[in-house]
């Protein structure tokens, strides 16, 4: 029996293993007793469905988020160089680690949900959205600190940098690119160079 | 029973249609034949296993991006032009269409079959490195146009582009966000403004 939180926590810890390399759909509620040796009633009794367990995984991939990656960057100072630190930890958190050895939950998940309604993609849905935005205020900060173009559009400038951590999650998971790390920074750094140019009264870009 | 070529490409087609919005692992033989209305054993008799109907599923998808996407643009003058035509043919592939309603196989079994060795994850990661192998020599033939700094690295460049088609694959599908294609023809322009420019001396971006 599932019979405390730490208990619970120790459930989560293994699906959320599981999902990053099988992808939600590989964690099964039987599986996840079986190799923890707890019963599957224990774990309905806490999780009530595989599809509100996967929304526990998925939060709980958005809270290591925060906490390895969003949060250490923003005690960098504002403007591009707390953008830089976000990459670089960004990118440490997509290589994987033990707790995740197939790397970003959040970023596998995404074409596993996209095209199934439900609680599990309202909630990826909703978690990304607030990335990008918050990517989006990032840079603003560096707008405002004088270090990229005021005509430049910082949502812009967050999809671009968002799509350098999926170009990232793909080439260094799938073909295993020995340069990836190096092919990710030097996007970054051209996405700095063209936004820091001033608009010659064309379109922000 | 399944007997001829014309009725494999039938059952090619729905696998593939299911494939974009369930992924590989939510095609499954039973359910094909039930679909199509004929045998278990006749699309075994052809496909041999859910594996190799798998690679199949993927070789369709990568022949419909070499004639919908890949050959169309090339027929654009070498250089930017080429690239500008690639990608906005790109950008329909992803957005689906009746035969891949859940958009590019290719891009969301990137996820799926990066922490699973065997045959589809063999048969996508060539494919993709192809592709990279592809639009590095587009831009290879933008610098030799004239049209982007000699001292540009085209891998950087390809790397960069497969990015933002990821990203709008993601920002589109999953966040269904309504700028998602002009958001990414802006990130291709600010790399062409970054690329454009030559390079002061320091490592090639």
């Amino acid at each position: 029996m599932v019979k405390n939180e730490s208990m619970k926590r120790r459930v989560l810890e293994e699906a959320v293993r599981v999902a990053s390399q099988s992808g939600l759909e590989g964690v099964t509620i039987g599986a996840l007793a079986g190799s923890l040796g707890v019963s599957k009633g224990g774990l309905f009794a806490h999780f009530g469905s595989k599809e509100a367990l996967g929304v526990e995984i998925l939060q709980a991939s958005v809270s290591g988020f925060e906490h390895q990656v969003f949060r250490p960057a923003v005690r960098a100072r504002r403007g591009l160089g707390r953008l830089r630190a976000l990459l670089g930890l960004w990118l440490g958190w997509l290589e994987g680690d033990e707790q995740r050895p197939g790397g970003c939950v959040l970023f596998a998940a995404a074409s596993e949900l996209d095209d199934q309604p439900g609680p599990q993609r309202d909630f990826l849905e909703a978690s990304q959205r607030r990335l990008l935005a918050s990517l989006t205020q990032l840079f603003q900060g560096a707008i405002d600190a004088g270090e990229i173009d005021p005509g430049a559009d910082p949502e812009g400038l967050a999809f671009h940098l968002y799509s350098i951590a999926l170009g990232f999650h793909v080439t260094r998971r799938l073909l295993r690119h020995e340069r990836a790390s190096e092919l990710a920074h030097a996007a970054f750094e051209r996405l700095v160079v063209s936004a820091s140019l001033p608009r010659a009264g064309g379109a922000p870009v």
